[in-house]
């Protein structure tokens, strides 16, 4: 069995990562990948990690031959995912990285985005891609949303407390420490080794993040009223890791319970015991989640703390479990890498 | 005019920033250095960046003969600490960096420090160290002890909003981001380039670190009741540097207007305008502290953010900061030095 | 069919890279983890990251039943090597990855070591790792012994240049940027992040570094002659990765030519096009290995340049290549991962 | 006394420098700034570093009164500094720091940097800036030109050495590692944090670096022959420092000797014991050079060891210390900062 596989996109720090993951998955073969700019160059050019890989050429999307292609990645760009995701033939599968479906109501993509969504009835169609939380939709989706890297983290810690009842909805915090390749490969000054080593910052902060829009979506929807959280993002100087720092209020021994019985069965999501907390080194440059749970000193309060590499679980690496799931494969297929360390 | 210092424990990090800021100092100059295990030794070899300077020998600190010392710098751990400083001459100045003085009620010592407290005498002549509101009585002191770096740059953010009632007191938390050499120059495995370079985690966590014993003792007496807060520190890939993320409730106007007024006559303590967030990279190798404050979108929720150089303001800046008081010479002497970018 | 595996010296880096590898190998099996201090610890205490692998428990060399092992990796530190391999049992395969066999000749090991070999049978048995140089060799061996990582980088960079006779022999300078992992999990000042990070510095310079001895066993061989060539590590503030500046006389488009068809089958080794230098952070995590070739300015003179990453292509994965030869199974098996970037 | 400066290019990491340094010089004032793309703009918006300090805001050069400058610092692109130092009043003392006055030849200059010189009259007229070897010329002159950064790195190692005659001048080999602000503050994408950090590669190799043609020119001076060394550089992830690894045939006591003996009385100069070896951490945010030499086990062959801080030392700190002579005050004033470690 083969799977012919296009990646849009393909210059970019996840679009690479989708090229690193399927270099050792069983079934999937990349015939081809789209870089607009790059158009005609190899990608050991724009990517000399991948030299000793046997690629196609980067094209330009109108070049690529779809039919010829049994799923894509889509990692442009939002506002031109929606467009380009609008030309592909309407029974294509497609797994988009970008942030243009992860919000099902076009008023909260224009609030977040600041403009009107080009194709409603895709975002419509859209099946929101938090694998362990959506998985028997995304099995019989077309389309399907990757969810933001900040996003899943924070979900990943929350979404079991809130269904159980276990936490206080009204006092959520969310402090969040990002690692630099989160940002992609864009030529911003504060991107500069010189600028961003050695140091910290908070950005986005007072509830500007946009991943705040898929936060408010889930959390609500799993809470069945208004959830809102306080969220705030931090760079920090490492190329992989979002290590997510949630303050909730809470019986710390009842948080640990929900999250462990939730994800007993999840090969990617790992619970530690209680009182141990995660570092995001190890999971770097995996599938990995592991989820950490602590009481305060403070009674009734506990700190859950998520870590996931941004750019694996956070993005490419959910991109290909739900593929796989969207292929009726196993759902873990070239996914079980162990992370690196150190 | 000349000063004669002596530093005790100078082979540690805090010890030789006293040495790097004392080089530029106008009136100070080292008349003896103690390094129990590395007595005999040259600070060239101990620390080849202050080859260029013309420095004793380190020796035993019995070697020392302190009626020509004006004042000591004590670098050493705690417990150590009050050993030795009940062994000096009672008139000598002491500037004591360890943890040993930096609580007044001895039960609270034997709390977070699990031992009881030798000299309860001197602990209870020593001052405070937080030098911009403990700076009359340090004026006059004999003994001072310095902050806990994470205990300073929460107080920073916290103290004058704790002051002027703007804030609530009963859910404040302190997410903070620490850098590496607040360790010290201890060999941890944790502590390995290895391990902690490209990465994050969290530590002390759970209400743990002992910097909330300071927490506890000045934000009650500010308050006049008791104030619990919650903090958790993550260790951070970064040498030097705190940020401190402080979540209050409270009108956000008020919380920057609050820190700003209190402040305005600061010369190390830098508010940005309202909404601008500062980074460690802004104050590294200095003695400045830079704070901002935003809103949250929920409202009544603020957010403040304050900065430091661990090393510098957070320890060995602040105690040639007070030194200088104790001295009756220009508080900021030798403490100018600009931050260094990139 | 199902290899077992044993790994003596589990606790330390290079242990860790072979579990990490192991983990999506088709056909080995971990039966087997020794690590003496930390006997009895699970391997998810010692390196959180393999928390997700089902593995044996550490465990005391004496307690392992080699009866129900196929192939021991030992990771033990020199001179432990040679005292363990003495009492395996004398027809089990075993990948040393110490530097206690990989020099021939007992008084080049006591020249280099400090002390005489105390198993000079076991050392004339072994087979030299260096995979696409020995590979015959290692195929039928019993004991195969790792190469040192820098020592394979400046092989892979210079030995079809000594055999192609392209080079002079009496110039050859290799100098060496090392990244932090190779020097070991282990607790010296100089390997903190505080000391580290940041900076760089020369180190076992001016002829004294003991990859030398096998430099000079390999290349004098491959020359038929004594060759003895300058080299001189630098540590590097990155993790892994190996970068050998190579400087040779000799006509640089020869130098290229010998290089591009002596490897032009070898899968893991890859020559760049003439004038292209290669990075560490293209084979991070892998087991490729980069080589370029620039010609100087000055007539007959020419650069290599290659790159490896040393915890795998330079130990651990170069030891699963020769595991693999051993154990007569696709030489590339478990090996195609592609590197991690960034 | 006070001495009134303008920094032409102050929103660059050299210009920062300038200011940083000048911020604790005890008679140097800053009384314009320029900034072509950020005339308007605040430093403190700029370089949020620079906050504390009370400094003017940017301007268009076009805009400044340079009545009333007694010395300008150009920390302008190379060809844009020799069109505006050449409108600039003609009795206006300046250092330049960028590439436009180091080559005394116009041939040279179009050789390096590919087109015609604009201001022969003044590339004539201009001192070549390498404080130790040009001081009594620097001292009268109007125009001095900073030199590069590593190109002042591998002359402090060498000069000494040929002008005492005790190295051969025909297989001298400088392989340099550097850090990251060396490459200014622009936005190239292998300058990105997430592209540079964890990894080390070549750069201009092959004899194509522009640094070549200031060796070119003073090592053929020193020597009174040509002397044409290799040279090659490397991209080191650290922000700050350069580390030049120079290979030298002769006697390895006799190169110590004559660099101990050239440099004992240079302040800035520091030449560790024989055998010692320094490390760019030691000399970070100073004015300071380390130079160590080793033998080599290949007798007659030698390393020298050179590091310094490329912006300060090698570039805004030599510029410095060269106002100062120019200026007629003390030659260390306000650059005796000790580095910052860690």
């Amino acid at each position: 069995m083969e799977h012919k596989i296009a990646i849009l996109g393909a210059s970019g720090y996840t679009g690479a990562e989708l090229v690193r993951l399927i270099a050792t998955h069983p079934t999937m073969k990349i015939v081809a990948l789209s870089g607009d700019r790059k158009a005609g160059m190899e990608m050991a050019e724009v990517f000399p990690f991948l030299r000793h890989l046997d690629l196609p050429r980067l094209q330009k999307i109108e070049e690529i031959d779809f039919s010829n292609v049994d799923l894509a990645f889509c990692a442009l760009p939002h506002a031109t995912s929606q467009a380009v995701i609008a030309e592909l033939p309407g029974d294509l599968k497609v797994v988009d990285l970008s942030a243009d479906f992860r919000l099902r109501d076009p008023s909260e993509y224009e609030k977040w985005y600041g403009k009107p969504h080009s194709a409603p009835e895709l975002q419509k169609e859209a099946v929101y891609g938090l694998t362990e939380f959506y998985r028997d939709e995304i099995k019989g989706a077309r389309l399907v949303a990757g969810t933001g890297c900040n996003a899943a983290t924070g979900q990943y810690a929350l979404r079991p407390l809130i269904e159980a009842g276990v936490i206080g909805l009204d006092d959520i915090l969310i402090d969040l420490k990002a690692g630099v390749s989160g940002a992609g490969r864009s030529l911003k000054e504060n991107l500069l080794h010189a600028e961003l080593s050695e140091g910290t910052h908070a950005y986005s902060a007072g509830g500007k993040h946009r991943h705040l829009g898929e936060f408010d979506q889930e959390f609500s929807k799993a809470a069945g009223r208004p959830v809102l959280v306080r969220f705030t993002p931090h760079l920090t100087p490492m190329n992989r890791g979002i290590l997510a720092s949630v303050y909730v209020s809470g019986d710390p021994a009842a948080v640990h319970e929900a999250l462990a019985s939730r994800y007993a069965a999840e090969e990617f999501l790992k619970v530690l015991p209680f009182g141990a907390l995660p570092s995001t080194r190890d999971i770097r440059g995996s599938n990995y989640v592991h989820i950490g749970v602590i009481g305060d000193r403070v009674p009734g309060r506990a700190m859950v703390v998520a870590v996931l590499d941004n750019l694996c679980k956070g993005s490419s690496g959910q991109a290909m479990q739900n593929a796989n799931l969207m292929l009726g494969i196993d759902e873990a297929s070239g996914l079980r890498l162990a992370p690196v360390f150190p």
